[in-house]
């Protein structure tokens, strides 16, 4: 039984530093980098390419809409052209960084607005998957677990790496709780735990109105900011080899 | 004999239009396409390749400075660390396109103050080959003819073109008139036509204090802006084929 | 009886040229300028300006969102406080423009997509009212007549202009015809012209569906892109006379 | 005997955060609030008044390069043109959010590679004085003590403010010496603290090069970033305090 770790990096921008990059590249197994448009910039993802390969971390690309001051978090009206184009471009840029350093880009997994879409439209999704195949086959895509992103990189004939939160909640479709939704947030680090390891044993989690539902856990999205979430990811991991769980990158 | 022809191409960004791209395209044998920074667009270039490929010309990437607002024009300090990852995102960028329209890039041209920089200093020189030679040692890099870009090149292993000017006059040594001097165009169209054929057959040009110094000519970089500029490259073309230099494109 | 026109000027940015300001600013009463955001830069904000005062045209501020590849066309999510900021910025910048050119700035009018959102949502409309009271009281606000931003600005003590469009049809509500919708724009010049001539002289117009609903025309907006459109303002100017309506800019 | 404490401030961006404002506040007597290009944004500038008002700490602009990535440290080829129509935008916007919020801007000083080209090349201090004359005569214009940029000030008819450095070291000439040789900075916090005094209190300054030169102190610039930064000005501050020295806003 075994579970990939990813987390966004590599969102520092010129002389803005954002996250602790180096501390927690140690403790994941798959990095999500950001490709310039709402993070990060070439020379940032230049130096976190190379802090994940002296890691032995896989390298993801992790693209968004063009908008930093938002963070890529503003969902943006582009065309379902545009969509593809905004992916081809910043996939193409990581690839080649990963090429020159002589490490694989092993996935693909859409950033903050852009995820949120890619996740509920269809179109969306099969823009997305396509222009990830485009690229690579032999690419993951990283969604949502149950959601239409998974489908649809299923569909194209991609490998999926279906994506499970330890610290949201889960509406009874699957979906996430919105975070504008109270009980939005798993606070209770004991319960984020318990929910992970449910989700990656069993592939089940209690929906927020209490039914149990299915879910497909490939890879659990942490977080780096801040000593907390540091903390927590150390504890999921220590918990994990308790129950038996290996933390292993996608594929590996 | 032969020789390439080179036209700036895929400046348009969003709504906003720049050149006569379809017009200038089918008479011309290399595309130099912009890459967003200084540029163009992910939308632009998807286009812009796609046109090339119907008219069987030749992609090139035209990295630049990021800078929109000063069309790259406006040099930038840089590190020759920034300045390599500016070349790797870009071209990277580009060649992914490149890629996935299945179409071969077959050169890289620095764009407007990187230009300027790249053919003037050595260190900017060798940075810029390094990166290319990176990307595919099977890549073009083409600068100003005599230059230390081309130097450069050369040094690194890659395939050099010499790039000389119809409408613009040298220097004893081989630079171009500065735009901030008197004289540093040449408005008559009968002596930039003769001007360009004497480059091509017999590798010499007549400098601006008035001795002949030797050039070498791969490619003669045309516009495409503005009726006049067209009407120019087709009379370029009619007269080349009267002293018999066949247009082709670099490697063809 | 008279109307004032209005048009979107200064939209160029760097070296891109976008419009024929200098061709239409004659033909108008009032320009829209826009602010560095979705389109313009700086010193296409002081030229336009200038040219404005020389033609003794009406200077009005013209902020949208921060998307020049969108053209500032594509809806971003941001809340109200983003966009009170926003619009601070945008205006308090062109404001002081002209103030230093000795030229009152007499209006304001949300663009594109910015534009679309005030006039259908009232907290942002009385977002842009605020904002645009806290500048300066004095300022026309500039809506879609009938709409929620007309209504947001009076109420926060504003001057109003409510604005027609000469060649797009309108709901029975008096929304605009979406332009995703067949017959959303009125091809026929004289079609459109009499709805111009209506709207203003009667203070109703023909919807898409048959009804006729009462719309107040303060300001018509027209384009200077291309011939067609300046042959157009031409027309509606002479048309305009013929039925004695003067063209007089907002206020005057 | 008194002096002004300025810092850089408002340099925070969309999520990205950068220095301690909050810390550093109640510390000094002059807020450097970024203007957006090189650093800061529409949301931060507003915060950062607001914060700057609370702690009646005075309010300047701090113009630079439209460089965030660079964050306004890599020089830039403009035209004075340009130079005076950027600092007219961006001052323009930050006096407009100050006069929104009842406090005055007192006072502008260029930044990053934009105060460097300032304090040594004439015609930029020139252009940087008109432009700040026409926002309002009033202002105080901040800049090297000794340099071009204080004389044009006076040149222009606006009141000036020396300012000195606590932790760099001076050429004979009274420029700084550059940060690119050995002993640019002053490591020893008592040497700084020294140098500060002597420079307030007798007007003259140690060179690197052993001669003491004369200099005007109205202003010293002090930095939020990191804990040392903030000991060390509460170090200066108890220091100045001791020898009767009252650190007051500039014209207070």
């Amino acid at each position: 039984m075994q579970i990939d770790l990813n987390c966004d990096l590599g969102e520092s921008f010129g002389h803005y530093q954002m996250g602790n990059d180096r501390e927690v590249i140690p403790l994941i197994t798959s990095a999500n980098i950001a490709c310039g448009f709402h993070a990060g910039d070439e020379n940032v993802m230049a130096e976190t390419i190379r802090l994940a390969k002296k890691s032995g971390v896989s390298v993801g690309a992790h693209p968004g809409f063009p908008d930093k001051q938002g963070f890529g978090r503003r969902q943006m009206d582009m065309s379902l052209e545009e969509i593809y184009n905004l992916m081809i471009y910043q996939i193409g840029a990581i690839k080649t960084f990963c090429d020159i350093n002589k490490i694989k880009l092993n996935h693909v997994k859409p950033h903050g607005a852009l995820y949120q879409i890619a996740v509920r439209q269809r179109e969306v999704a099969n823009t997305i998957a396509t222009a990830v195949y485009h690229i690579d086959p032999e690419l993951y895509l990283v969604g949502l677990s149950n959601s239409v992103l998974i489908e649809a990189g299923k569909a194209q004939g991609l490998k999926v790496a279906s994506e499970v939160f330890a610290d949201r909640r889960y509406e009874r479709d699957g979906q996430l709780v919105s975070r504008k939704k109270a009980g939005a947030s798993i606070e209770d680090t004991e319960e984020a735990i318990e929910q992970v390891i449910r989700m990656v044993k069993d592939g089940k989690v209690k929906a927020i109105t209490g039914e149990i539902i299915e879910i497909k856990a490939d890879t659990i999205c942490v977080h780096g900011d801040g000593a907390h979430a540091l903390e927590f990811v150390k504890e999921i991991r220590s918990r994990l080899a308790e129950v038996n769980i290996d933390i292993v990158q996608l594929g590996g």
